[in-house]
């Protein structure tokens, strides 16, 4: 009952392409009530953002214990052609450096929610108040996945002191890297109108392509910042140019672009908005910004060093504290508390015959449970 | 007979959307025929881009007489919806003006051959050698039109002195342009290559926009000349981009544009194409350029001054002489001889409810008279 790598198989035979409903939260929910966890599951959203299966269980501590939270989801993205085996059906097979299981969701983050489960029996009740927040949707659109859930625990009152999510953080080799912080990301679709007309009568038009042009070569030469301590330099990429022209003698309406940018904590998604549409607007463009995350940052102090601690203890290795990748839920978590993500190696996430290191399994439960007995006790600040 | 309104009446009866074949040639063979004319009719070319029918018409001159050659087209662009009568159902109506003439083609250019036509009854055979270079396709590719007449009379020796083409040069009033030029023209495809990738790690991808950005301002910025005393200075529009990336967190591989180039006799396509390829590769992209037509010059002259005298006696008018505008079969025509252009007025054309003066039409058949006989008699040079 406490081998993480049965509970990880039990998690991995119940199929939750995102969003995830049903039975995966079933296995889940059979897992944790024996251990004395309160089970609340709820549906949130319609289609297509939805439904989203979200699940709080909170084993409470005692009276004025700290609150120490596991953040997670049993979704996964779709598996995909060409595995060896069935990527709902686990598989355990031989390797050189050790038994691996396979199957969508084995390290994203089935893999890590059986070691949370595992860590948990480790750590008495009288410890302090453990709580489970789980979500069916963060690999999809996540409108109604963990915002859900933060609004479900605001509605009672619950706010834990610290959350750590299971994303496999690991790049090499477990616990080489934990992630103290994520950049935040805004997508920008820029638009510029102009008059149709002839090439050869250039003047009875207004050709919007050269006003585009010279907008994103002023946004392309910005530097946004030289990065911090703990970021890398905001970064802006143009992702797209659309102006759908087939008429090789007609200077057209309308030319659009979309540029993504991945920001430090220099910046808001709203700060980025109104910097690109000034600029649009100086070249008679518009800007239309659709902010999906802000970044987080969990500055290094005592909860990274109680989470480098554990994972040194266990496996010998210094954690990098990165920033580093895309985004993930911990943009919505750091509202509630500080939040760290720690987890298995993702080398194979997303892609076929994902895999899981047995022993990475059952090394990631004993680490969670050394993080949730510190996390108790840590003192505040 | 000599009537060209009701000549062009029958021309517009004969549907001709272009590609023209067929019914429309045996009405111009029945008007030429009973002049004297050896008419010459062939098909050429194959879909899509056919099958065209042409037609050359000559009466010929005394031995060791002069050529004078009349150019046009009987194909018409779609009529569209829309129209007060049918399209191809000649239909007088009175006007504030005068009676006017509805029909497509019209003013472009029915009405003009209906008025060379005509013209031709005015000119004694013994003046000199009359021919009519006729296609069915100047509104569409025009790869098996006007090109394959010059072939064939280039077999046959025929060279005229002096090409005077129909196309619809007018402006306000009957008689105030006339084009001695037309610019050239050529479209460029520029494409820049890179590395698809994830836009939270630029580092391992290579964004091929910002390269195709900086290489369209450089374009965009470019000044070809500041005009000749014959044209107006030679002009680049960017007609499209394309990079058709759905998805916001990618990194597209491929960036594509495609620019117009309108150019005078400072250049010619391949001379631009050079210029622009030398632009591109130096981004790190590549062009591809089509010359859809180099562009023509009758440098102000005889030629231009008789086809003026000739506009003024009529009309009173000092006709401008223009090289604005698209491009016309006089790209190719001006392989054989000296070519301008003289027609109708242009408002209509191209649009629902196309329609001719029929004052105009008189008056511009009279014209067309008027050149001939005083084409047949210049001196050379």
């Amino acid at each position: 009952m406490t081998d993480a790598s049965l509970l990880a198989e039990k998690l991995i035979a119940a199929p939750s392409v995102t969003p995830a409903t049903g039975p995966v939260f079933d296995v889940l929910e059979a897992m944790l009530e024996p251990l004395g966890f309160a089970v609340h599951r709820f549906i949130a959203g319609d289609a297509p953002d939805g439904p989203v299966e979200n699940m709080f269980a909170v084993r409470e501590g005692p009276p004025g214990s700290r609150h120490f939270a596991f953040a997670g989801h049993l979704d996964v993205v779709p598996p995909g052609d060409g595995w060896t085996s069935g990527p709902f059906a686990p598989e355990r097979r031989d390797a050189p450096g050790g038994e691996l299981l396979y199957g969508r969701g084995a390290v994203d983050m089935k893999g890590a929610i059986a070691a949370m489960v595992a860590a948990v029996v480790a750590v008495p009740p009288e410890a302090g108040t453990i709580s489970f927040i789980i979500t069916g949707d963060e690999e999809g659109p996540a409108i109604h996945g963990t915002r859900a859930l933060i609004a479900f625990m605001r509605e009672r009152g619950i706010r834990p002191d610290l959350c750590l999510v299971g994303e496999p953080t690991s790049v090499n080799r477990l616990g080489d890297m934990m992630k103290i912080g994520r950049r935040g990301s805004v997508n920008i679709w820029l638009e510029v109108e102009g008059t149709q007309g002839h090439v050869a009568y250039p003047q009875n038009a207004d050709n919007p392509i050269p006003r585009l042009v010279a907008m994103l070569a002023e946004i392309d030469a910005l530097t946004l910042d030289e990065g911090t301590d703990w970021f890398q330099p905001s970064n802006i990429e143009i992702t797209d140019l659309e102006v759908g022209n087939p008429a090789h003698n007609v200077i057209p309406a309308k030319a659009t672009a979309r540029i993504s940018i991945r920001f430090n904590d220099r910046h808001s998604g709203a700060s980025l908005a109104e910097t690109i549409s000034d600029i649009a607007k100086r070249h008679g463009g518009a800007a239309r910004p659709v902010i999906s995350g802000e970044p987080f940052l969990t500055p290094p102090g005592a909860f990274s060093r109680l989470v480098a601690s554990a994972i040194a203890a266990e496996t010998g290795i210094e954690p990098e504290a990165s920033t580093s990748g895309g985004t993930s839920d911990a943009r919505f978590l750091k509202d509630l508390c500080p939040v760290i993500e720690f987890g298995l190696c993702n080398a194979t996430m997303h892609k076929r015959d994902e895999a899981v290191a047995v022993d990475d399994l059952h090394a990631l439960s004993r680490i969670y449970a050394r993080i949730a007995l510190a996390a108790l006790h840590i003192r505040a600040g």
